[in-house]
């Protein structure tokens, strides 16, 4: 399993390193020759926009929470994904990037490039650790956004400022570091997990799970929303407010992963094209997953649920994306959107635990189907591993389950202990008037449509 | 005119080739040099990000066909623009790609690829192949999601889906082989109106004509939207209900529109630059053309019309984006957006059939005009051939008529069969009380704009 | 100081020039050596990414103005933001470009490529000319748009047209000339101020002060819509009618920020990773330097507040993205965010100048801000110059100041000028019945939100 360190280092590039492809003996390229710069100029200019493509997902999480919210909390709602992504960025330059990338401790944590130390623009390689932390801090705030949707619509505003920066700085990195800590530095940064093979190219439980665990502690913690469940128990929907944002907000999201799955070669090279082909049929075969579940199991075709299907394959594809072969992500995204049908509704129903978007159903239960299933549907021709189904070694399958176990005791645990702290020191929940009221007015003395929204008494 | 074929290869990137300039005698490259396996890196992500930027598309269809029809529809549509992706991707992945780029068949059909049958993510031929496939399905996921617009409002979902997936994975793939065969196997793939040197660079006529022509059969066999038409015939406005919404999808499509054209030669060399040029000029123009046009019409600038313009501008731009000049794609940009404003009044005034969105006029009528205006408008340094108006022989622009004319009888034929056999074998129309009611309820049990929206009585 | 120029140089490319790094002596390349072909094919694919990104801005543009007013005047806002890049971008073919990057008359202004004269797709020198002016040509609609948001709900249509077509064809590509002349042909086209090593790389004065600097001209003419103050003078708030749609607004020109920043290499090196994180940590300092000010202030986070803190923060950026290091730019995006809100309130209250959006803080004295504040952070390691800071010359910061002083002089004066004689000649503002009734209405015959929208009364 040693082998998986290596793929990491391919991925590595540092100053004029570029594609082993160029560095052949037979062309006795030296490493200052022209085509080294080329590859890497361009190695940086596909980080970068990639980059840029996750960053407007911070855009795309905004419009769907929103939109599957109520209009009374359509402003505090957006608040709380720009914070996700202000004091995020600030939280990741001057903690989080160290803990998850620099230099490893005994494989827990990294210990160094906190507040990008010595990086200078100048240099091939500063150049590239500046755009590589830039690729890095849009991940982090994806992963931190995720939470808002699940303890939407009642959590006090500073208190989930406080959450969103706990999330950036110590919960994301640490688990991070585990799975891709060789990423900037390599051998010198590589975590425990990445040692044992651990397959998570894009980050379907280093991203998507750990924001779905805090959520889901988050969730316990708060409890469910006014008028959630009745007072038998039983679930009652409270529908979004505007379906239009919302799926606008997924088609961003979709967009927006087109940059988290290719881009995570961080390397200009010819695998970027299937990985997208792999990560839009997920997309599609994920929707139609969750379109035909719903419309068998209540007769209709339900706008929401479709769309968090396609969420659904996008967050199960994006570990294995460099290693799946088309069909096998069709497979796996039609499969991911059945089971989050299946997960919203025993959260909602049997759990009764309050997820008003089903945040934790497609980003913690998804990312980690998605990565299991990267360890049964691994096909030769694509990546570097070979899955279970491909008469690949059980072993591969273990590890998997290994790094979906870990990360969701870590996730889950800290952010419960997070959120409880949270509440004994500065209270987390918004009081019953200003929930009823909404947050907009409450805590931030503003409407989302003045003069423009009905409200509706509930 | 067996100059287009030459076109076409020089458009064709198969594994290490790369552009023709590499390889001249001069330069005495091997086949593996380092140059070639950058250039064909270049292309790869030059290509994958043109697709990306396609995709995103979809999200503009579908805010503009939402934003222009009525809030008690507005999931309703939206779930199409979905479905055409979901189920289109599907369907051109097993069926639509290999009939429109694999092995001719007389020049009317390809019949291989199937699937991406034999693609490996791990060969230069393969990554191509996959990347490749990733950019045609996104534009054969526009052609059908054009549809949704002409028939909204009154169409069963069930039924629609039908629909999406013939125009995916035949109606498109067919007329498609004809004009762009050769371009994932050179001659081998050739269609035969390719071979008399049909202009269409970016689909004018292969995408957008296609889309406008399918949608004015569904048009046609559903008839009009209740109300639409008052007894004595005379045609009654239904405004859409969320202009902003409608403006940021006109905004996305234009974004896109720059995947679209300039990603239409998936090589990264310099030509990109210049045809986006082209593009934001006719955009331009399209816009004045149009506004101008009902400003002296009706007396005031009208917003969806203005909006429209562009869009018609965009289409008609995307034929001879690569051959017209600056100058020629201002006149062919203003033209369309003229033609678009007496177009859309003759169809539903004159012809009386209902397209609640303008897509027959924007995308048939203007993908044709462009069509047909790339023949007379080429010019000598941009592109390969020479419009009439530039000196260039009459044959050009017989050639030209001849692709409006045969893709035309084939699209909406065929879409007019499609039509007119789902409904007679499934139905193709909501019931009346489903259509005052509004497709949301009717069709998906949601609303729209839960707690905020207000049901007009119509 | 001539120093300056050489940076101009630097990011001058034309034809198969390329990187200097490509060039050195040691490694004997040819001018057509393959090498240089590629490197010159990736800054065109680059420039016109970046172009497209920027050219988004205007989605962005358009939904933070229409969101941030009132909902019978959104179509109007809408329309005015289409009409700043439809006949700004055939204005700026025919006039502005010429004007700004054309051969140099006395540093004033510039004298040749009006409509691209003599511009050929076919060679090298031409595709580049072609490219650099799609970038170009996004900018300067870019600095018009910013006027709109000035001088919303009160500005009769045609009006507005001819104020953005002097915009961008007279004002924007005069003083654009004195700063970036040399950007197309070199010393050839130098302008006065770049002379002097002003440093304003992606336009913080060249771009967003001369649009707010235009805009402030604009409401200073129009004076305050009907209803903003109070008999007494009181400034009375007039809250924006959509937040969701004005904060997807704010994501997208952060989105496009990306383009405008890092795009303005014109080159694909190894410099735009860093300038894409100085341009992301100004932006979330910004967003804190706001939303901190204004809690303190007024005892709650307001959002519309903490948006346009993300947009101080990328305005003050943006003249020292390149020179900047990652602290230095959190400072000044802190600053610009804590500057913004108060003056907004100073302009609101003091000054009682009706800015709708809040326009001329954002773009005009924020612009300034960062336009000074390069010349004290500009940092060694990164870019060329060196700040009074670190101990750079007391010079650089005079210069700085120069530009700021002159730009405002030649945008105000002329702004002011175009606008009386628009309002003596045409007139200038919307009748106040129209006003009362919404511009949608009077202006355009339409509503923005039909069978939908609750006018309220005022």
């Amino acid at each position: 399993m040693v082998s998986r360190i290596t793929v990491h280092k391919s991925r590595l590039v540092l100053g004029m390193a570029v594609l082993g492809v160029l560095m052949a003996p037979g062309l006795a390229l030296a490493q200052d020759a022209p085509e080294m710069l080329l590859q890497s100029n361009a190695n940086i200019l596909w980080t970068l926009i990639a980059g840029v493509l996750v960053m407007f997902m911070q855009a795309g999480f905004a419009c769907v929470e929103c939109g599957f919210t109520r209009a009374k909390n359509a402003g505090n709602i957006l608040m709380k994904n720009y914070l996700d992504f202000g004091a995020g960025a600030i939280a990741f330059f001057l903690l989080g990037f160290g803990i998850m990338f620099g230099t490893d401790v005994s494989g827990v944590f990294g210990s160094s490039g906190f507040a990008l130390g010595g990086a200078n623009g100048a240099t091939p390689d500063g150049q590239w650790t500046l755009t590589f932390w830039f690729f890095q801090s849009v991940f982090a705030a994806t992963s931190a956004t995720i939470v808002s949707g699940a303890v939407a619509e009642r959590t006090k505003f500073g208190s989930y400022i406080v959450i969103s920066i706990i999330t950036t700085a110590l919960i994301y990195p640490v688990s991070g570091h585990w799975c891709w800590g060789s990423l900037w530095l390599g051998d010198a940064g590589a975590g425990w997990l990445e040692g044992f093979g651990f397959i998570d190219f894009a980050g379907s439980t280093v991203v998507h799970s750990v924001g779905g665990w805090v959520g889901l502690a988050g969730a316990l913690v708060l409890g469910p929303r006014i008028g959630k469940y009745a007072s038998d128990g039983t679930a009652r929907a409270i529908p979004g407010h505007n379906i239009p944002l919302a799926s606008l907000g997924v088609f961003i999201l979709w967009f927006g992963w087109f940059g988290f799955n290719p881009g995570s070669t961080t390397t200009a090279d010819g695998t970027i094209g299937y990985i997208a082909v792999n990560t839009s049929l997920a997309a599609a075969a994920g929707m139609l997953g969750a379109m035909i579940t719903v419309w068998l199991k209540h007769g209709k075709p339900d706008p929401s649920m479709t769309m968090n299907g396609v969420l659904a394959g996008l967050v199960a594809i994006t570990a294995g994306c460099y290693e799946l072969s088309p069909v096998g992500s069709i497979v796996i995204g039609a499969v991911a959107g059945m089971v989050c049908v299946f997960s919203v509704e025993f959260i909602d129903k049997v759990l009764k635990i309050d997820d008003p978007v089903g945040a934790v159903s497609v980003h913690g239960v998804c990312g980690a189907l998605g990565t299991l299933g990267a360890g049964l549907l691994a096909a030769p021709g694509y990546g570097d591993a070979v899955g279970l189904f491909y008469g690949g070694s059980i072993d591969v399958f273990f590890v998997q389950a290994l790094g979906v176990a870990v990360v969701f005791v870590w996730a889950f645990g800290v952010g419960f202990i997070a959120f409880s702290v949270v509440k004994a020191v500065m209270g987390l929940r918004a009081s019953k008037e200003d929930e009823i009221k909404g947050l907009d007015l409450s805590e931030h003395g503003t409407e989302g449509y003045n003069g423009f929204q009905i409200f509706t008494v509930e």
